[in-house]
């Protein structure tokens, strides 16, 4: 039993490499040319969790967080990206990521599989403190990628500050101080021009 | 202080953005033509934590082992990926990554710094149970890419399967059952004619 409980483990590891491969639409801070995948975004919000942990408004358990985050975007293995101001591709998303979530996690041995398939769906859900604060962080990074390089990509897809405020407004759910920063940031990539107003 | 320790955080977290564009030598399991990076490998590590950690023949702090291996490999920032099979640049290896963590851990609050730093220092010291394990997921990852990917790359670079299992015995250190299911991956690719012997 061990030797097939292992080798399910390692099928899904080698399964989820697969996440190196999706491309998210914000770019990397030094090299523009360079999108950023969910992969590497994913380990990005881990560290994330360690260091900003304290900024919570509600306390949070840090490892719960970082476990969240670390598997929040594995069902795009199968699901792929969808770009958060893509109003089209939301409508059928959670369905299209609810298959996905069914297929990888069942994957696992089952009592893995269930319990990340749960911290998935608390994520998702974004009801606890913890999947609040996961939450924030994963609208905080691109709003820091996409600020520290010129709001480059944001004027390549169209997306006006409203939208960003709109979208990004929730992490005051979680964080008055990341929400406050978060705002800075988008009211001074306006002021430079870096993100239009919608009738600007 | 709360304005200057958050400026200081985020200066951080973008600086590690770079970690995304260090590559490895190891490709990606479904494209051979994409090379790993750092920070993707190191999210995958982290998952690899999660679900393996039942294997360590000592008691392991999956949340210590987590942290380590998410900021295992940051010093790469400055001091760039150095392949486990090439000698000499592992000559001032040493120095370069000591250099990298002051600086780069340099850049956090103080408390947060020397949390860090001292996770890194125990990772590459791996003498405790959490770094040793943490060490041989290290180990390990690359293996399962690299048989999955019929060696290509060890084939690429000239390695030899007796480097292989000296390289990757003190997964031995910390589990057995790790170790056995490597030593039984790169058997196999030996046989498959994926990986030389050194008098072949």
């Amino acid at each position: 039993m061990t030797t097939d409980r292992l080798a399910a483990q390692i099928d899904f590891i080698l399964e989820i490499d697969r996440l190196k491969l999706i491309l998210r639409q914000n770019c990397l801070v030094t090299d523009r040319s360079h999108r950023e995948n969910s992969a590497e975004h994913s380990w990005h919000l881990a560290v994330m969790a360690i260091l900003l942990a304290e900024y919570a408004d509600e306390p949070v358990d840090v490892t719960r967080v970082m476990k969240m985050l670390l598997i929040h975007d594995i069902v795009e293995v199968d699901a792929g990206d969808t770009f958060i101001y893509d109003e089209a591709g939301h409508a059928d998303k959670e369905e299209r990521e609810r298959a996905a979530a069914d297929r990888l996690f069942g994957m696992l041995p089952e009592d893995q599989g269930t319990e990340l398939r749960a911290l998935w769906d608390e994520f998702e859900a974004s009801e606890t403190a913890d999947a609040r604060f996961a939450n924030a962080l994963d609208r905080l990074q691109p709003v820091l990628l996409n600020t520290a390089t010129e709001g480059e990509r944001w004027r390549a897809k169209g997306v006006v500050a409203e939208q960003v405020l709109e979208r990004n407004s929730r992490i005051g759910r979680s964080s008055q101080r990341l929400w406050e920063l978060v705002r800075g940031r988008i009211e001074r990539a306006v002021e430079l021009g870096h993100l239009p107003r919608r009738h600007g």
